[in-house]
Parts: structure tokens; sequence; C-alpha cells
């Protein structure tokens, strides 16, 4: 059974530290944030994974083939280096939906997000036998007219990004599936069980409610990094007009 | 007359540079893109500014108190670290929403975000005089039960958050303020000339529809770094108890 | 009375926290020693100072210019994003080797590098009226052919650049003068009150011993960052041809 | 025959672009060059290897187990986020020396280092057989007394260090085998072949020359990381007084 294998990345005790003794200055806090998912993209990449910054405080990566020692050296590179430190659950199943729920569940009952006893922890269980590794990314963009970044005031394409995404969680999350926004107009959806007509479906109903017409680069194959890679390539056949599709699908 | 004054900041030609001479890896990109950032925020808050991540792409930030020569010195530092250039608008306007309008503007004639021949141009004007500077920020949590973070599937407090980071963005725009997320459970509303009363009813309206009990810390001054400052502050003392106001505000 | 003022940013109780609980990864502290000097260097530098990374546990900075409450921000910013503290200890005097040696008896008044209970520590004292501050610098780069990077190995080069910086070093402090290697084959010199022929007898004897040609630029100017931009515009004339001379002096 | 594999990285025609078109600020440069060392440190430690920051434009990696594709996967990370390339030289030898012989001299006759034709090339020859790889590093450090880092003014201990790296350089130079500065009191000498008797030698002569007193822990195996791990454990053996030796031996 193939199965996709997410690590919840959870800053312990996060809220309370930044206001201790005082509310730490913003600036700092916004530096510190950006680096340590900056740090977290790193390690997992160079082990071909795919982190996605979420909440800042609470990041989600695709991990598949990142086994617990290798998760424990990624933890320990980030104690040594900053002043918080963090604690991970891992959920592997054949949606990304229920893999972050597992993941969360097995932090959760390893103690409270607030807990100042939960320090470092790595909970829950990937996937077991390596050729049931699967991960399919749908790479999302927006057609560059349709946002007009050129002509309207930036924060009216701030809040209809906002408004894509929302409608993009709304929807996917019907077909299981996860959808993070990626900066600029790029959306990356775990997907693992959507096939092309539903993705179509997804795309039909944001153009109709906003009007922005999205294109879809699917990839799929045993570690994110392959899967993001070739969704790269199907974006990038639609952008040369090398098909009249809207989505393409590679598969590894 | 007080004035907010914004900058954005825009990496030029960035759409085609990602694709170029093939699609980058996603986990560089995704690493780059939150590097600059946080070099953005290190490079204005060393000048009391403030940066948010807004698009990535595409960066807004609080930039009262900081001078043309200033800006050139932020860009060239980024400039000679980066293998992207960015370009930056700058208005200045009684509320924030015109703000940015004008410093989007300014950017626009200068050329298409999409252009080979825009590089590393500054334009549009700033507050004229130095005691015109004025900026309100409201920093908004929402109380830490309401999100749930220890009960739900991350998944679900992540688009919980953006549902009730784009009902805000709704509920503000109407009073030209903009707001930003933060990370965690956070946002921040640069909302010169909004009140306390409107602010309580922009909150009400957020539990209302989504369940979500947010706080606000309001504070005003010349530089973003004192205006935050002093909404944390206001956050703190609601806290600890030391009121039951929802929002508390400060001025210097 | 002109003079530099030099800051000793010095990590505290650092050799005891790299082996505690157990000697931490080499590679990790190889990376949090070079981000910390990053970060103050930008630091630093966005008050027109200037930081060599020195020993990396213990770096000196020249920071006329930037006052008490600026050395705490810089503090504050650090403490906020490392699991490490840093003590400071600043001085004033006429030559750099006395400044650096009234800021390091400062700080090593404020207890030992390796107390527990030294944290965080500002101690000493600044030039004390504005129009006292004075940096001169020397700014030397070898002649790329006598260093032959693209004939011997490079090990023996760097043997080479090692050797040239010791004779620097000795030269040097017999005029109160300190140098610091700046990478590639840049040496800077804080070198307030050392004149043109003192500054070409030490670059003689380093090539009549090592076979190393030397030319230096020499800037002056009450910022280390003035100084710095003057030394590398005398260093580009020699480049450039516009002179005969080794040594060019440019003073704001 | 056991091998270390040794990789230079080289920046790619780094003088010229420094002064291109003007002379770049020397802040920028620094923050460039650490950022640069910090994240080819992560890149070759992701994969066990370890970078030493040389020259800061020539820096050498130990790079066993690490092959042409995870070679090109590092370059492709730093060419998407710095405005610079690297090529790379890679040697394998018995001895360190050799090593780095042949990683330069592969490297040289790929081009110049100040060719603006060569751009990202990676040339030489890594470890035939994956048995074959060996890693010997000597981690040495001063025992904190003899330093006096507490005592004399930090600008004498930094000269101090130096004089202690060149001697190092020297007398290890005779064994064929390197020695990098690391921070602080350290120093890691790569040193396939060279034996615990000739290291206390090379020690005895620094003592009696410089009155600096070394212990060292000596690790070898199959990675750098692992020599790493080892040559540390062996220095707490001496530092927790477990021994009386001042060179210990750990081998995998």
């Amino acid at each position: 059974m193939k199965k996709i294998q997410l690590t919840l990345v959870q800053i312990d005790n996060y809220g309370p530290w930044t206001v201790t003794p005082v509310h730490r200055r913003e600036a700092d806090l916004q530096t510190l944030q950006a680096e340590l998912f900056a740090d977290l993209e790193r390690l997992f990449a160079a082990r071909e994974g795919l982190v996605f910054y979420t909440r800042f405080d609470n990041m989600l990566a695709i991990s598949n083939g990142i086994d617990l020692d290798a998760h424990r050296a990624i933890q320990t590179s980030i104690h040594n280096r900053y002043p918080i430190t963090v604690s991970m659950g891992i959920g592997a199943a054949e949606t990304p939906y229920e893999a972050q729920s597992l993941a969360t569940r097995a932090l959760q009952q390893a103690g409270s997000s607030r807990s100042v006893e939960r320090r470092g922890v790595i909970a829950g269980n990937g996937v077991g036998q390596p050729d049931e590794n699967w991960v399919q990314i749908a790479h999302m963009d927006i057609n560059h007219a349709s946002l007009m970044t050129d002509k309207r005031p930036i924060y009216d394409t701030h809040v209809l990004l906002q408004q894509t995404h929302l409608l993009l969680m709304k929807a996917l999350s019907q077909r299981r599936a996860l959808v993070f926004y990626t900066g600029g107009d790029n959306f990356m959806a775990p997907s693992n069980g959507v096939d092309t007509r539903e993705l179509q479906a997804v795309m039909d109903e944001v153009q109709q409610t906003l009007g922005i017409e999205l294109k879809a680069g699917v990839g799929a194959g045993p570690t994110a990094e392959l899967a993001a890679r070739l969704a790269s390539q199907g974006l990038r056949e639609i952008r040369e007009g090398k098909t009249s599709e809207r989505v393409v699908f590679k598969t590894s």
C-alpha cells in the first residue's frame, strides 16, 4: 500500500517563550521564524524531503525516505543552533490529510505544545516498507495576467491569493489532500490519490468563484524531491505550449 | 497631517528567473525566499522599521523614519548577496491602504514586475516632514484555548488561521487598514485611524463567524519599532489580567 | 583628541557549552559560529560599524558612532535568536591596540569568559565626544601573481597567507595597529596614527621576507564604514594604474 | 588502499567580482563569505562531510562518501541562492596533503580562478572503492589556562593563536597532514597516517616554542562525521581525567 509520510515540526512551548520575560522584539521573532524554516528546509531537502512553512511555529514536511535517525540528526542540529527546541510527530497514510492527522495525534499524545516538560520529542511512525513510499504533489500557479500584479494595489493581490488559498484548501480537503501557499503565485498540494479530473474540477471552482486561472503540474514518485521535480516539468510543458491541457501528470 | 509610510519590496522579474534555464529546485526557492525576508527584516529593523513577508516575492514594510539613502543601502546589501535584485516603491498616506496603493503605483509606473529592464529601481515618496511620521499597529492574538492546537489535527488549525486571516482582511479593509499573519496565532494590523470601538467590532465579527476569540494590544508612535513594542505591552496587560478589556491602546 | 572605538564581543562560557552534555557536532558549531559572525556583521554594519571574525568566540568590532543603547539592541537581537549569550567590552583610545586592550580589561573585570554567572554584560566606555570619533583603516591586498593561487596547491597558499598575516601582525603591533585577515588575499588594519611611510616599511618587510607584494588603500573618517570605503577607493586607484604608489591615502 | 577525499570549493572569479562595478561594501562581503561557508558546511555535513573555511574564497572539505551527484546537488543549491558561482576540485590520496594537491591541480587544469569562462566546474576524482574511504582527524585544543583569555588583551591571544596555527601547519606539513583553525582554542588536523608518537612530538614543539599546552583526541573512520565525533570523544576522556595521556586515539 502506497503511503505519504508527513512530519509535523513544532516549536516547544513557543508562545510562552516569546513573551518571557517580556515580549521579545517582533522583528527578532520574524527573523528567527524565517531562519528556522530556511534551516529545516535545507536539512530535510538534503534528504530529499520538502518543508512547508505552514504556521511557522508548526511546520509540515513531506518526509518519505527519511528515517528516525535522520529526524534525530535534523532535530539535534536545530537544538545546537537555536534558542528553542522542536518536537516532531511523524505519520504515514494513504492520504495526506490522514498522514498529518496521525502525525499530530502522535505529538499531542507526547504532551501539550505549551508544556514545559515536553522538549525535543520525536513520536509516531513512518512508512514501514521502503517500497511503500509514495508522494504525489500538484504544483499549481496562477496565470500571470489573471493576478494583475502590475495593475492592482499589491495588497489587493495579497487578499486575492489568500482567497485562492482558502478556496483550494476547502476543495482539496474534500479529497483528503492538503495545499500550501509557497509564495508568489504558487501553491503546492500533497495530493496522493487525487486524479486529473478531480484537480480540474477544483481549478474550475477557483476560476468560477474568483476569476483566477490556475494551471497544474502533478508529479509522483517515492520522494518529495522527485515528485516536486516532476511536477515542475509538467508545469513547464504547459507554459511552453507543448500541451493545451491545464493539468499535466508525470510519474517516476 | 500624520502619515504611515509603507515600502513595497518586489523581486525583479522573479517568476521568469525561477524557471530559467529550468525550474529551480523548490527547496532552494523556499530557502532563498525565507532568507531574503529574514535579511530584509534585519535591515529594516536596524532602522526601526518592520517587514511583513506578505507574498515573499512582494513584501510590505512599515518604513517611517527610513529615508531614501537608507532604502538604497538596504537594496545594495541585498544586491551584493543574492542572485536576484529588488525594486522598491514607497508611499505615505493617512491610511495604510492608501499608503500601499501609492507605493504600488509608484513601482508599477517604473516598469512591470516581469520586465527584464526594470532592475533595482526605487520610486515614490515618503513622509515629507519628520513630525508627520505616525504608525498605529494592532497586534492581535488568538486565545490559546479557542485554536485548539493540542486537540485538532494541525492542518485544521492551519485552515482556521487562514479563515481568520481572510475575515480580518475583509473587515479591516473597510477601515482602510491592512492585516498580516505573523505566524503562530498572531496577526499584526497597520491601522492608523482605526479606533478601539471599530477594532472590537472586527473582533466580534471573527468570534461570531468562526468562534475564534481574539485580543489586541494597539500601539502608536512615530516608528514601527515603537508602535509594535507598545502594542505588545498592551497585549501583555490583557494576558496578565490587569484589565478586563479585549483591546488595550498605548500611545507614545 | 581623535579616538578609535573597539568593541570586543565574547560568547559567554562558550567552551563549556560546546561540550555540554556531550561534545556538540563540529559541523553545527562551525555553522553557528559563522552565522553569529554574519549576524553581528549585519547588525554593526547597519550602524556603520565593521566586525572582524577574529577567533569567532571573540570578535572585534570597530564601533565608532555606536552608543550604549545600540550595543544593547544588537545584544538583545542575538539573545533572541541564538542558544548562547554574548557579553561586550567597549574601549576607546588613540591607537587601536590600546582601544582593544581597554575593551578587554573592561570585560575581564566584569567576570571570566568561563563564568556561568557573567551573562550578557556590557562594560567599558566609548568615545565621549562625537567629534572625537576617528577611524583609520588600511585595506591591503596581495598582487594576484605573487600568491600563485592558480599554480600552487591551495594549502600552500593558505600557509603563505597565514605567514603574511602573522608577519603583518608583528610589524603593525610595533605601531600599535591591529590587522585582520578578511579572506581571499585581503587584510584590514585598523591603524590610527600609522603614516604612509611606516606602512610602506611594513610592506617592504613582507616582500623581503616572504616574497609577497602588497598594495594598500588607506581610508580615514569618523566611522568604520566611511574609512573602509575610502580605503577601497585608494586600492582601486592603484589597481587601475592611476598612480605608481603602493599606498594611497584618502581622508574624509 | 585507504584514502582521504578532499574537495576544494573555489568561488569563480571572486576577486574581480568584489570590485565590479565598484568595490562592494566590505561588511556585505564579510557577511556573504560567512553565509556561504555556513551553507556549504550544512550541505556537506548533511552528507557526513566537514568543511573548513580556510581562505573563505577557497574552502577545503573532507568529502569521503560524497559522490559526484551529491557534489553537483550542493553546487546547484549554492548557484540558486548566491550571486556567485563555485567550482570544485576533488582529490583522493593516502595523505591529506597529496589529496588537496590533486584536488587543486584538477581545478587548475579546468581553468584559472580568475577566468570569466570557468564557471561551475567540477573536476577530479574521488575515492574509487567505497571500502577505501578513510579519514583521520586530530581535534586539538589548548588548555584554558595557557591561553589566558581572561588575563591578556584579546588581540594578544589572537596573535598567539595565529602563531600556534602556523607552527602546527609547519610541523604537520612534514607529516603530509593539514591543520585548520576552527575558532576559539581549537584546531582540526586531517592527518591520515600520522601516529600518536608523531602527534605528541608536534605538540611538544608547540609547547617548547610558544608555551602553549595542547591536548588531542584523534578519531578515524570512513567519514569525516564519524572521525570528528570519535576525536571529540577522545578529547572528552582527557578533559574528564579518565586518562593521563595528552593524545587519545579512537577508531571506528
